[in-house]
């Protein structure tokens, strides 16, 4: 099955109570790009980089699986840049600096060869790219899933509604899910986002784990891996969607009891990426370590063996 | 099995955004008391109150199970008496009044027929009295399970470190965790807590579920029920310790496999709890509903059915 990822492929700086990294490699198409191609090798990314990119990375990624032809590289431009500060409780931060750069006028072009995936992962990005991609395809795909941030229900929120009544499945995290319904409970949250149109809910809750609202009232709930040290949170949110939906590609199901091992793979992607700057882990592990976290999760979550 | 139940049996006043109770039935072992009673009925109350205290609530504990010789009541004083106020997100709470009275001088005597119980819950209540209990038995227990909070972490931090000796487990929640450690991360938290004592201990998350780490490393994780709204919280911890033990003794089982299960029943009935003010709800309810309810628990946390 065909998958297609869209969004930022960029510069992050990071400093936590732990240390800085100065520029290195960031943005969410990057981290779901890496999950994704873990579980699935079919994947086309389309996205936008100055000349200033680093180019290992871009190996990187074709060497993993990922088809970079819809790459653009704006020559004598930069690349987006985020500067974040975490807090010691690695759950809040501050941005520094934004720099959009090439991102402000990214305009998604999507090869031909990639015109018609099966699945779409619409990574967090202005929600009117996100809709011009999906205006894009010749064929309606099997499953779109879309991250997005508060930023954009800040800034545009109309748009944001409008991608909306054209994505499968919605992930974001508990504070945004308030945000976008206006209600408190998750429960009630999940049901209004529901009505806007994505049939399917993904409340990501960081370290408290994450929950999916189906299309019929099933709800299931994944635990995050308690870990020894959160090294740096930045892209856990990607490498979730990233292993959600390359599970989901893998399988070529979008059924309930599939997503619900989709989110466990997410959950297991994004306690690696977890465990040091950017997206050192995840461009270093295999297959093999994907399997040995799943089996962790599994006796983590599991009442009777 | 028999269960012997100590804490406190008291008057709350409780204040949360949707409404105030006045004077009520409040108190960990009444909570724990009827969460216990709903799955196993060799049950007995050390306690204390005043004369002034609610005997029809006393006429249902024995009604659903709990044998109350152990309870003290005393003429010519009051029961012990809190009042509090929860904040809009339900989690924090700030303490408006507390009145000692019959518990100031608490002395725990423990009737004869109840001085060789096979499993012990130790609810809230002054170490000091905790301590005393378990000097008042004349054989070793199968399992003593004991919850406490910040409180005495802050004022008798040596007399609750001398009851962790002698206790299998250990109930607290995240942030008394990260207290009685100096750790901030759970999984680092947990090792010098049961180093303290505990072979086993259970982190209570409140909405964000529960950890259980056993003594040979294991961990497990129980999710709280997404609930439409949660109405009062109080007493959910109680709750929870109540239905964990009395699952344990209603099976005889003290293994890591049962805990797990335990902390699904303590899980199930907390959900129940918090949906009314005070007891009401637990009061109210039958096995039935906790059938049910575990069935709820079920398919939330099953990956695979």
């Amino acid at each position: 099955m065909s998958l297609l990822v869209i969004g930022s492929v960029a510069f992050d700086a990071i400093d936590t109570p732990f240390g800085s990294t100065g520029k290195i490699v960031g943005g969410a198409a990057s981290y779901i790009s890496l999950a994704t191609t873990l579980l699935h090798k079919h994947v086309g990314l389309v996205a936008v980089v100055g000349e200033d990119f680093d180019f290992d990375f871009v190996s990187l990624l074709k060497a993993r699986g990922t088809d970079t032809t819809g790459l653009q590289i704006k020559a004598g431009e930069k690349s987006f840049f985020w500067h974040g500060k975490y807090h010691m409780d690695m759950n809040s931060r501050d941005t520094l600096v934004t720099e959009l750069n090439v991102l402000g006028d990214f305009d998604p072009i999507v090869p031909e060869a990639w015109q018609q995936p099966d699945y779409v992962m619409l990574g967090n990005l202005s929600p009117q790219v996100q809709l011009t991609t999906l205006d894009r395809l010749t064929r309606k795909p099997k499953l779109v899933v879309m991250d997005t941030m508060n930023f954009w229900m800040d800034i545009a929120l109309d748009d944001l509604k409008a991608v909306l009544k054209r994505v499968d499945v919605l992930t974001i995290n508990d504070e945004e899910a308030r945000q976008l319904s206006g209600e408190y409970s998750l429960v009630k949250a999940a049901r209004v986002i529901r009505a806007m149109g994505p049939q399917t809910l993904i409340i990501k809750k960081g370290e408290h784990g994450a929950l999916l609202f189906g299309s019929e009232g099933q709800t299931f709930f994944c635990p995050a891996l308690p870990l020894e040290d959160v090294f740096d949170p930045t892209g856990a949110g990607d490498t979730f969607a990233g292993g959600f939906i390359g599970y989901l590609a893998s399988t070529g199901r979008t059924d309930f009891e599939a997503m619900k091992t989709g989110i466990v793979y997410g959950s297991a992607l994004a306690s690696y990426c977890v465990e040091q700057f950017g997206t050192t882990k995840l461009a270093s592990i295999t297959s093999e370590d994907v399997d040995a976290r799943l089996a962790q999760f599994r006796l983590l979550m599991t009442e009777k063996a």
